[in-house]
């Protein structure tokens, strides 16, 4: 199976594809999609949208995951995150790929089997698990393969129980 | 012109299309987009999405006018509302309309000269700006066309000097 990966973001998406067959992990592609921060809202949000679209035709994933979205102090961040995360899951269920989400506890635990992971410990598996010679970057790449990592792990019991599926 | 008004929502979107000619204001339609509490989450802004789009296919506005978002204390609806508005601007941005955003101290000075009117006062001026028989409901709606109401008496000035233009 393919699974893209998105840490949502809206000055910088985080993107990793990542293919699973019998328990091994192949990785595709990553990197991340960017805005410009002297362009309108709009374009910015269309961007992201469009870019979304690209990658799901290039890739044609079986699922996407996307991390949980849990607002911190700063609305303005938190507003424009938000909108980007629409923009995204719209432009993923124009082309009917099924999404999960996952919140970042789950992630480093899928990951590392340590909910309370730090970063440097997520990025170090991600590199392993997926053979790469480098840390992925930038730092939303590597958490974009993370989530496409945690949704492989889970995809089984996912199917069994109905879990995680975006509702 | 002809402006389609925007109060951005998650369960229930307000809708207000309004043409504006000489001074002269005259409603084309209102209403809203609803999205039912039982469909998952990518299926309620998709339906967003479509909806939006088909209203800008059958209307083609020249503009659109949107509501700010500030948020109040409960993350979870202010997520769901920012996402939703992302899918709307999307929406607006895949079929190329200017889009234009007010914040409601902004509505309520445009639509009744007061901008601390309270919610009655502004439905009430929208009534007779309109010679609507009625206040148009659902409130949603009613909000949607005082947006409309706002943007068409905002856009000489705005033409002018680039003003309130989704940045």
């Amino acid at each position: 199976m393919i699974v893209i990966g998105i840490d949502p973001g809206y000055a910088i998406v985080g993107i990793g594809v990542v293919e699973y067959n019998g328990n091994k992990f192949r990785p595709i592609s990553y990197g991340a999609i960017t805005t410009d921060a002297a362009m309108p809202t709009v374009d910015r949000l269309k961007r992201i949208y469009d870019e979304m679209t690209t990658l799901i035709d290039k890739y044609q994933p079986d699922a996407v995951a996307i991390e949980e979205l849990f607002f911190n102090s700063n609305q303005k961040t938190a507003i424009n995150v938000a909108q980007a995360r629409g923009a995204l899951l719209v432009a993923v269920k124009n082309k009917n790929i099924p999404i999960y989400e996952y919140t970042p506890l789950q992630v480093k635990q899928s990951v590392t089997g340590y909910g309370r992971a730090d970063k440097t410990q997520v990025q170090q598996m991600v590199k392993m698990l997926l053979n790469l010679n480098v840390i992925p970057k930038p730092d939303d790449a590597a958490d974009g393969l993370a989530l496409a990592i945690c949704h492989a792990h889970s995809s089984k019991i996912n199917n069994m129980f109905d879990l995680n599926r975006v509702k």
